[in-house]
C-alpha cells in the first residue's frame, strides 16, 4: 500500500500537534511538504519531520508552491482562521484531497465560493472537527441512533473555554484571535459543539439548520485581564487600553427543518473550566455531557436538590459504554491519548485516512463545511442586528431532503446491535 | 400588635400549599376570607383553617366579596394564570394589599393597566416570586454582592420542570396548564429563573431589560406521554391525538441597558430532574446551581474532563455559606423546610408582612412583576415572528436611572461584612 503524501499549511500550534501527535506516529502517511507564513516555523516543521527519522520535508512560506507538488496527494489546511477558504478552494483547483480544519466563516460568498469549488473539481474534502470522533460525543450519538433518547427535540453546546491568555497575549504569540476578538462580534467558533449536534440531527441528510438568531453579551472578561496583567501591558504596548468588540457570551439558536433547536455558546473570555456542555434532550430521555450523565424517561431523580441530582447521576453514562460506545473507542485509556496512540484526533485520521484510500463519502463534507462554517458570518449579522433572525443557506440545494443520512463512525459495529 | 388578615383568592395547589404551610403556621396571620370558582374547594379551605383551630373564614366563589370586606389587608392572589392580573388590580381599586402569586403576562396592555392601576392608587403590591428567597439564589447574590464574581456579565436561569403529567392529565386535575400548553406558545412561566437573576442586575434599579428574541422547539413530548399513557385518553377522550402549541425547549435571550445578557429556558415537557440552572458568570468567577459550585478565576480546574470538573466543584458552594449566606438561611435544615418552618416560603412571607406592617417599601414591585411578566407576551410575539428581537416596555418611564437598588434581604447582616 503507498503512503499517503501530505502537505501542510500552517504551522501553528494545531498544524504541530497533528504533525506530532497523528502524522508522524503514522507510518501509512508521509509528511513531504511544509508550509508556514513565518520561516521559523518552516525550520520547526522540518525539523520535527526529520527527527522522526524521516525524510526531510520540501518547506516554504507560499503555499502554492505546496499545492504544484506531485509528491502531495492531501493538503492538511491549518493555518490562521482567516485562510482555511482560500488555501482550501485552491487546494480543490490543483487536485489537492483536502484535510480543513476548523474555524467559522467571516462571508457567506467565501463559503458559497467553497462549495462552488468542489461541485466544479470534485475533488475531496472532509473539514477535520476533531470533536465529531471524541467519546462523550459518540457514545451519545451512539444512543440516540438506538433510540433510546426518543425523538430529538432539543441539543445544546458550547465552545467554553478560557481563551483570556491566547488572545491577550496574541501579538506576542503570532495569535490571529487577538485580531478577531478586538475587531469582530460572533460565534467565532461554532464547530466544536456544532459538528456533533449536526450529525445528531441529520443536518443537510434529511434535516437542514434553517435560520438563527444570535445575541452576544458586552466585552469585559478581557478589558478586566489585561488589566490584571501588567506584564502584557509591558510586552505588548498595543495593549494598553485596548477594548474588544467580541461579547464574552454569544448565544446563537438555530431552528431546524425537523422543528428541532440547537443552542450554541461562544465562552471564551471570562474565567471557567473547559466543557462543551454537549447536551441531547429527547422525548424519553438525554445525555448531559458537563456531568456525563445519561437520563432516561422513568429515572427517579425527581423531587431531590439540583446538586444531589447532579451528584446521584455523575458520570453514569459509563454504565452504557460497553454496549453503546463504537469498537474504536472500547478500551482506550487516558495514556493511550496522552501517548498519541489514541483519541480523538488520531481517530478522526484514520476514517479520513480510510476514505481518501477507498474513494469513500467524506464523513464531514463539503455542505458540512459549508452550513457549519456559516453560522459565523450569520450570527455577525444577527448580532450587528439586535438579534435579528437571518436565514442560513441551503448549500446543497434542496438535496437534504433525500441525501442519506452518513454518520461520522459505523454505529452499527456497536456491542448493543451485535447482540 | 394586630394580626395581619388575609383573604385568599384560589385555591388550587399552591393556594392550599401557602395556606397551610406559612399563612396557618404564622400567629400573627389570620386567614379570614377564601374564595374559589370551585365551592368543593372554598369549602376545603374553610376546613383547613378550622381544623388549625382558628377562625372559620368567609367564603365565596366570587372575588369581588373578599375584596368588598372589612376585615381583608391583603389579598392573596394564587388563581388560575389568566386571572392574576385581573384580581390584583381590582384588590388594588379596592385598596387592598396584594400579594400576587407568580406567573406571565397575556398582553401587554394588562400589565400597563397593573402598573397604571398602582400609580393611581399607590396601594402596596409584591409579586410573590419565592426563588428569590431560596438559598442557593441568595448565597449566589451574597457573593456577587461582595464583588467575589467581578463586573458581571451573564446569567442564565431555566424552569426545569417535568410537568407532562400535570399538563395532560389537566382536565382532570381542574389545571390552567392544559389549556395553555395546547394554544400558546411562549416562555409561560419565566419568573422563577428571572426573578433571582433581575434581582443580581439591578434591573428597574440602574439597569433595565432592553430588549430579547425567542425561540421554541417543536412540542413532541407530550404527544410521545399522551401515547404511552392509554389510560388518560379513556378517562379524558378530549386527549386522544391531542395537539400541542407549545414548545418543548423555549428559550429567551435579553440583553440589558448595561450590555448584560440573560438567557431562559422554559423546559418542562421533557423528561429530566428539577432544576432552575441559576448560573451568573462575572469577570472574576461564577455560581452553578445545577452543581452548587462556585468557580473562581485561578481555580485550578483546567485541562480535565468535563465530568472529572463537575465532580471536583460539586457541592463546593457549601463552604462559602457561613460568610455568605444571609442569617435567615443559616443553620436551616431539610426538616426544617419540610415542616414549614423554614425554607423559601416562610422566609418570602416573613419578608412580605414586615414590610406591610412597617409601611416599607416591597422587595420585589410593581414594576419588578411587570417587567419580569411582560416577558411572556414579548416571547409569544417573538416566537410567532420567526425569533424577532422586541423591545421591552420600560415600565419605569425612565426613573430606572436613578431608583435605588433593593435585594430582598440585607446583605450587609451577611457574616463576612461583621468581620
Amino acid at each position: 500500500m503507498e503512503k499517503i503524501r501530505v502537505g501542510i499549511v500552517g504551522y501553528g500550534k494545531r498544524g504541530r500537534s497533528i504533525n506530532n501527535v497523528v502524522l508522524l506516529e503514522n507510518e501509512d502517511i508521509e509528511v513531504t511538504a511544509v508550509c508556514d507564513l513565518y520561516e521559523d516555523r518552516v525550520e520547526m516543521a522540518k525539523e520535527h519531520v526529520v527527527n522522526e527519522g524521516r525524510k526531510e520535508p520540501f518547506g516554504t512560506t507560499d503555499y502554492i508552491e505546496v499545492l504544484k507538488r506531485d509528491d502531495v496527494d492531501v493538503v492538511y489546511v491549518a493555518c490562521s482562521w482567516e485562510d482555511h477558504v482560500k488555501v482550501a478552494i485552491d487546494a480543490m483547483k490543483y487536485g489537492k484531497i483536502v484535510a480543513m480544519e476548523v474555524g467559522g466563516a467571516y462571508s457567506l460568498e467565501e463559503i458559497q465560493e467553497l462549495v462552488r469549488t468542489y461541485e466544479e473539481t470534485k475533488t475531496p474534502i472532509m473539514m477535520m472537527e476533531n470533536c465529531c470522533y471524541n467519546r462523550e460525543e459518540l457514545l451519545a450519538t451512539s444512543m440516540v441512533r438506538a433510540g433510546k433518547y426518543g425523538r430529538i427535540v432539543h441539543c445544546s453546546g458550547a465552545y467554553g473555554h478560557d481563551l483570556r491568555r491566547e488572545v491577550s497575549y496574541g501579538n506576542l504569540l503570532r495569535h490571529y484571535r487577538l485580531r478577531n476578538y478586538t475587531n469582530r462580534n460572533c460565534e467565532n467558533y461554532p464547530t466544536h459543539e456544532l459538528g456533533p449536534i449536526a450529525k445528531v440531527l441529520n443536518i443537510n441528510r434529511g434535516n437542514r439548520m434553517v435560520s438563527l438568531v444570535s445575541v452576544a453579551s458586552c466585552a469585559s472578561g478581557l478589558e478586566q485581564y489585561v488589566k490584571d496583567h501588567p506584564d502584557l501591558v509591558e510586552q505588548d504596548p498595543t495593549m494598553e487600553g485596548r477594548r474588544f468588540k467580541q461579547g464574552d457570551i454569544v448565544h446563537t439558536i438555530i431552528t431546524c427543518a425537523g422543528g428541532e433547536t440547537i443552542l450554541l455558546k461562544l465562552d471564551t473570555t471570562l474565567p471557567r473550566y473547559y466543557s462543551r456542555e454537549f447536551t441531547v434532550r429527547g422525548t424519553k430521555g438525554s445525555y448531559h455531557m458537563d456531568t456525563n450523565a445519561v437520563y432516561l424517561d422513568g429515572d427517579s431523580h425527581g423531587g431531590l436538590e439540583a446538586a444531589d441530582n447532579a451528584a446521584s447521576v455523575l458520570n453514569n453514562a459509563k454504565e452504557y459504554e460497553a454496549d453503546y460506545l463504537p469498537p474504536v473507542w472500547i478500551g482506550m485509556t487516558k495514556t493511550d491519548m496522552e501517548n498519541g496512540h489514541g483519541g480523538m484526533d488520531p481517530i478522526m485520521w484514520r476514517y479520513f485516512i480510510d476514505a481518501v484510500r477507498n474513494g469513500k463519502e467524506m464523513p464531514i463534507d463539503v455542505y458540512d463545511a459549508a452550513s457549519w462554517m456559516a453560522i459565523t458570518a450569520l450570527s455577525e449579522r444577527s448580532i450587528a442586528l439586535g438579534g435579528a433572525p437571518q436565514m442560513i443557506p441551503d448549500y446543497t440545494n434542496g438535496k437534504w431532503q433525500y441525501r442519506e443520512p452518513l454518520d461520522v463512525v459505523d454505529f452499527s459495529e456497536c456491542a448493543i446491535n451485535k447482540k
